[in-house]
């Protein structure tokens, strides 16, 4: 079966919106084994809408559209296709009622233009929406399906999920689901990371592809089968494989980040942390923190920005700093340890280098240090363990930079508490 | 002039990417005035690209397209272009050179289907690309103009910008350009916003609209005018009388936000700031320290995410927590006084407050308060004025309470600086 989709609305003519709708279509129809052709964007225009329509129908044999279905003049998405249909708009006194009770439980009122939406076109059925005022339709006749669903995406997508994802399946009852699971890497390249398995990556069912994103890598294993449970058992043994390989990168799948797994990690193992940031300026603690009840295990943060508060509330040794600059695995080594010690958590993370796109010059005696831009530290410590990072990121931009020097210390955390290195 | 975009890439329609490149296309029309009524994606095939170009050819007066000139097999933009077209596809040798030597200066080597890409068909002229290998072509004939660009977002809209702007504004001579500017607001909804400025909301050209951000309001001016310059005119005294009504709100324009206007008034004033966060976690350094040479000004954060902590390292009265919560306007103050002192700034900032989705019993000898989930307390101390808010955000989002709270707290202290409240 091939579908096309048709989003409609001026205001993604204008630029004013990104439309995210046609890639989540795109994403489902592939999950469900359904060729997707063309995808088409027209405004809130009847003749241009039915003329999209006209060239829908001859090539596809499902046509998805989105938006129009609002109250107002403009939306016009279900008069356009009775009018390319040859059919009259017909009033649904059912969904007239559901209208009137749900604005009535809203406090809202309701006026006359919102019974618009009741009128659908006669030959079709509605697709109900549980979540907004406007239904849409489905139209299945002459070999033809029409599936009609509001702009608003929370609405679009519960539409989706609960009533025409199914039905397409039962529509479409030989194909193969395609199904995908993300293993989540970092602490090495794409192309390193995609050398250990390059082997895998010709595979056809299940197919392994690289994905990389700042500060990490995805393999995604994509599986073809007649239902989800099979592709999930085909997936299972390369992911197996994968992890095996790769396990010192592995960090977790599907949702997670290295935030939620590390405070998984330190939840079951009832261990605390606190941080001292320079560079990352409180990005950290922040990661940290966006873990609902992260109070759990997370105690303290000290943006220690100047090297004066590096002194004097972190208790930086003076002469560490003179004799290494305040940008050295020395002084990141004693934040890490500093910080642990005033909190009386179990791990401390420290941060310093430059995020800026100036070089720092050290002086010692009559010595010059160049410290280049994008040069990071991190050091992790606990009790009887310590150990420290040197990262380089030259040319990257100043966010790049704070992001991957939280990445590094949230990585070297973990492994650090999982006895990897 | 109509125009038209067509999007080319398999990816597309697999979901795989989100389409900005439309957006970006569709402002950029809708800036010099160039209607666009259709937006067709399809993907990698010869046959469905020419029949996408044929309809496009009927109803638009100018076609633009992305994507597909690539070195690979994959890549049949400009080959479906000659087939449309009904001509031959001409080697280009000035392109090729550019290719060989700009492969040898990057130290890449190149492999003979590069040279696909010096390949045109004929009678189109190069559309240059200065930061890629692929060009584009501008065809000009019949009435009809197309213009090809790659897929990759930079290179198309460095294309853009150098060449086909400029093109496009010359074929279209008599057309008004369309400038807009963007005033932003923070410490007031949008309804109450767009009421006190509600008559200017109804005007035709300049016009006003308003749009809701996350802790913020933006108003739109949008001018029509022959030039750039014209409108800018015809802008500015809509923006004082904007800027007259709504002052205290009013934070700045453009690009501007919260963390980069605060900056620049404390570097102006010479003022340094410190921060003790609990439940912004660190994103309220974090947010400061994104901007750069934030050193100039921000010298210390404390993230006192537990009790123990803001009454150790902090120095909060255990007495004062006990009496009103930590989650009240007296812990916040105290917060915001004591990180002023330690740190030795002109402003100290203090948040407390209950991001989760619990709600918080605090128990007063007999006496039980609750504090709901989403209260929070923003506080702002110099030397000698301090100033509390108490904001309740209930069932909005951990991230978006965390965020909101950032925001608060900043525009308190800019209000505070600015000696404005």
């Amino acid at each position: 079966l091939k579908a096309e989709i048709i989003c409609i609305g001026t205001e993604l003519l204008l630029g004013d919106i990104v439309n995210t709708n046609a890639v989540y279509f795109a994403k489902e129809l592939a999950s469900i084994g359904i060729d997707l052709f063309y995808v088409t964007t027209v405004g809130d225009n009847k003749e241009r809408v039915i003329s999209v329509l006209k060239n829908a129908w001859n090539r596809a044999d499902i046509i998805i559209t989105s938006g129009g279905l609002g109250p107002t003049e403009d939306d016009l998405t279900h008069e356009s296709i009775a009018g390319f249909l040859g059919v009259e708009m017909k009033f649904n006194q059912e969904i007239a009622d559901k209208l009137t009770s749900y604005f009535k439980s809203t406090g809202r009122v309701m006026v006359k233009s919102n019974l618009k939406q009741a009128n659908f076109p006669e030959q079709t059925d509605v697709l109900p929406n549980n979540y907004g005022t406007a239904p849409g339709i489905i139209y299945n006749k002459n070999n033809k399906i029409i599936l009609t669903f509001p702009g608003v995406p929370s609405e679009l997508k519960s539409m989706w999920e609960l009533t025409a994802k199914q039905f397409l399946i039962s529509m479409n009852p030989n194909v193969s689901l395609i199904t995908s699971k993300d293993l989540r890497f970092t602490g090495e390249g794409e192309s390193a990371i995609a050398e250990k398995v390059s082997d895998l990556l010709n595979m056809s069912n299940p197919t392994v592809a690289p994905y990389a994103g700042r500060g990490e890598v995805r393999l995604r294993i994509t599986a073809k089968a007649e239902n989800e449970n099979k592709a999930l058992e085909m997936i299972k043994p390369v992911e197996k494989e994968i992890i095996n390989r790769l396990d010192k990168y592995y960090y977790g799948s599907g949702n997670d980040n290295l935030e939620t797994v590390v405070g998984k990690i330190l939840t079951d193992k009832c261990q605390t942390v606190a941080v001292a940031e320079s560079f990352t300026g409180g990005k950290l603690a922040e990661r940290i923190v966006s873990v609902p009840d992260a109070s759990n295990y997370f105690k303290m943060g000290l943006v220690a920005y100047s090297t004066e508060v590096k002194i004097n509330q972190l208790g930086i040794n003076k002469e560490l700093i003179k004799n290494h600059s305040v940008y050295s695995e020395e002084v990141a080594i004693e934040m890490a340890k500093r910080i642990r010690d005033i909190s009386n958590c179990d791990w401390g993370i420290g941060t310093t280098g430059l995020a800026g796109t100036k070089d720092h010059i050290h002086q010692i005696d009559d010595e010059e240090i160049i410290i280049s831009a994008g040069t990071i530290f991190v050091a992790v410590a606990s009790k009887d363990k310590v150990q420290v990072r040197k990262l380089i990121y030259s040319r990257w931009k100043r966010e790049d930079i704070i992001y991957l020097g939280s990445q590094a210390s949230l990585n070297l955390l973990r492994l650090m508490i999982l006895d990897k290195i």
